[in-house]
């Protein structure tokens, strides 16, 4: 039996100086635009982009997002960024993602993301878009 | 039997043009400032500040957090962030978040973030250091 | 022959532990957010704000802003900021800005800001809009 | 009359959405992270880092920002941002700045920074420091 392997992204960023706090260490709210940044270069780079869900009439706000600290970078670090697709029945994307220090290799944050769809009155979609289904049909093979 | 009332501290603030983006709704990752300013008004309100913390020879990192997102908030709306303090045997800092749309009342966020103890060596403390468990004597009464 | 005097608007805020850098202060962009505040307090206390200026027509981005840096902030400081308008022929709308260290009293940023106005189809105004100069009329006596 | 040549730095990189206004364009504070990007461009490049500044016994605080907004970018935008070393007698480290748009070569900010030079008792160096005259003997040739 096999099992379909997770459709995933990565991205490479290096850390600012301004998302360290005076700690020294990357600020834990800064986190929040790399994962972003991880989910753009899914969108990107699988033909997600929000411009493509919104051409298609919906928006995606995120729902909840969860984030494990499990080890601080610094000002410098060179970080890589993975976004991987989560398959799911229902009306939802939801990504897991990895932050891992580039150079060390060592995994530093873990964070999982769930979206929704809204049509364009703001109304949640209960059933996942057609638009979506067929995305997937011809990325999850 | 009684049930301890939960130690509980409110800030309010007003949403900023910053926050906002492009779809017109505060940015998800805003929130994380938002909660921020909620667990440092409950450290200004009961003797738990950083510096606090920090003057007994102790950093509290963020190790997790967790944010659900069930209404949108826009530019201008005053909100009420209230950091309610979770108590636990660990060696942990536990605080749950309401978001909270001043004018209408309705809950637009809920979040839950859990801090460990670094020393000045940045070594994990297994158990709560005293000055934590002398905080909690005499405050969760 | 009397001079008249600026309008003025001041808003007070506490640094947050996420504006602070590694270096103990208040990072250099931070400030900008600070400045936002209080050329909104204006535009709430005088009845110049986004959405009036929206309502009448008009996006108003800056095109200039030059800050100076005299003293440091960090982490906690309480300081107000003030917004002072700087009457102008020209079709835009020029503020200097005040950020004061509220316990000491100390000047610790000058600032500068120019906006212009755009309408509905992005085109710059070459005269000032007539609910401007009403609006001028009305409360730069 | 040879004129020397500027030494200059660029670095690339794309808006992110969290970078974005409720007017659908970049939000003029976001532009203050681009200009230190060119700047931290700058310094691993040509070898002025901020660690090697700080292993040399100084800080280098910005005393002035000014900023001048030309043209929009939205999200998705690819730009160049340029750092541009601005020779000067004074105990001081002066950039201009230029915001291109990479897709369309347009000009969009430009900008203008002075940092001063700091000792580790945080006083205001009136000199320039001896290990800047040399890094300026060996790179403005």
């Amino acid at each position: 039996m096999s099992k379909k392997k997770n459709l995933t992204a990565e991205t490479t960023l290096k850390i600012r100086f301004s998302e360290v706090d005076s700690m020294g260490v990357v600020w834990h709210g800064s986190y929040v635009k790399y994962l972003e940044d991880a989910r753009e270069a899914f969108g990107a780079q699988h033909g997600l982009s929000y411009l493509f869900v919104f051409d298609n009439g919906f928006f995606t706000p995120l729902v909840s997002l969860d984030i494990l600290y499990k080890a601080p970078l610094v000002y410098g670090d060179e970080v890589t960024v993975k976004a991987i697709f989560i398959e799911t029945e229902a009306a939802k994307i939801i990504f897991e993602y990895e932050v891992i220090n580039a150079k060390t290799g060592k995994l530093c944050v873990t964070a999982k993301s769930v979206q929704t769809f809204l049509n364009k009155e703001y109304e949640l979609e209960l059933y996942a878009p057609e638009f979506y289904l067929n995305w997937k049909k011809e990325h999850l093979k």
